[in-house]
């Protein structure tokens, strides 16, 4: 297993630290990988191998920068901050989509993410970016500033029906935002699955109850599928 | 391409003939599949034979028996019929299984269906039926006879969001119909998608413009990875 490459980028004047996890051929797509509110975790990182196995160039982005998180309490409180202003919040996603952009030019772009971070992939869709394919893993459906314009990605939202963070209300509103901008989104639940199910292990490396094998494997052959559409293995 | 094998069986005085696709080695699963109102269509036929080319043998059940329907109009009357009475219907939809319990017997059962065969496998489901997985294409979710026991297959259930047939009302109420009983259950939604996505042609073999291509891959995706898990490929 080759160690990620360590990439330096900006949003304005924070640094940010990405992490590039790169195919043994030339990449099929470009994808960003927007990680927990812990920011990069060993269970992020494997999914990032994951993508690069399947031949695409998969950057884990950097939420905070150089304030990053050491424990639970200090990223709850390092996400809120992101949280409290939604445009700084995209303006600060939008510079891992240009620095994977830049890293792997001219294939489709990807962005998936966990938890914060698939909530991040749909504020990146909200805020009108440009690229193929967004993918959330029990993110947060709602938003501070719902969509107004097209929605250029296609959507797959892969949810734990039993995620306390995303009640059911949430979902029929999401559908009905995405349906007044007539956005292409595949919806997939699964019962009693709870937030975080794709991560074995917990924010701070114990065994963690949310996860579920079933819904992460079906979850993730969800993604591999629809990256099989929008860019095809060469 | 080889020929379908006709199978006689029968719901009590009522003659029933099944269409048995076998796979090429010993069967990994016995899959039931249930078509549309129309009875077995090519449509249907392409799939039982997708199936045995994954392992499993795959018999097409009978609604009707002699009775079957040559036109829509008829065939309208016949489900009708049919469903006039729920628990004769479900008699009916055991009788499938169980003839194809005897002719792949000591596997893992499994039954799909498309349309009135997607409501046929989850009622099924609801009936007690014990089988490992029940998968419903743009299958009808509401019920006369909602769930009063555990449910013993997993469920799949597979729709399209913009289905006329089924608001999303039913989809809620399904939910929670299954959770009153702890059903284990994934639902995959597709935006902009109507009712009979699955196929390629419409009852009278016509260019279907409901048919969704993407849609219609990644269901059928879902179902090989849920058949991956409750019958693994030897």
């Amino acid at each position: 297993m080759s160690a990620l490459e360590r990439i330096a980028y900006a949003d304005g004047d924070t640094a940010l630290t990405g992490w590039l996890a790169r195919p043994s051929g030339p990449a099929r797509a470009a994808v960003a990988v927007f990680p927990t509110f812990m920011n990069t975790t060993p269970g992020v990182e494997a999914k990032a191998r994951a993508l690069a196995a399947a031949g695409c160039a998969a950057l884990i982005g950097d939420f905070y920068g150089p304030a990053a998180p050491h424990d639970m309490a200090s990223a709850f409180a390092a996400m809120t901050a992101l949280r409290a202003d939604p445009r700084a919040m995209r303006v600060r996603l939008r510079a891992t989509l240009e620095a994977l952009e830049g890293l792997a030019p001219g294939v489709p772009v990807i962005a998936i993410g966990f938890c914060l971070g698939g909530m991040a992939v749909l504020e990146l869709a909200r805020d009108g970016a440009d690229f193929a394919l967004a993918a959330s893993f029990h993110g947060l459906l709602a938003t501070p500033l719902p969509a107004a314009a097209p929605i250029k990605p296609r959507l797959l939202v892969c949810h734990g029906d039993a995620d306390s963070l995303v009640p059911r209300a949430d979902v029929t509103a999401f559908w009905e935002e995405m349906d007044a901008v007539g956005a292409d989104w595949h919806f997939l639940s699964f019962a009693r699955v709870e937030h975080g199910f794709t991560n074995p292990l917990d924010a701070m490396g114990e065994p963690n109850p949310a996860y579920d094998a079933t819904a992460d494997r079906q979850s993730w052959a969800a993604l591999m599928g629809l990256i099989d559409e929008v860019a095809p293995a060469r």
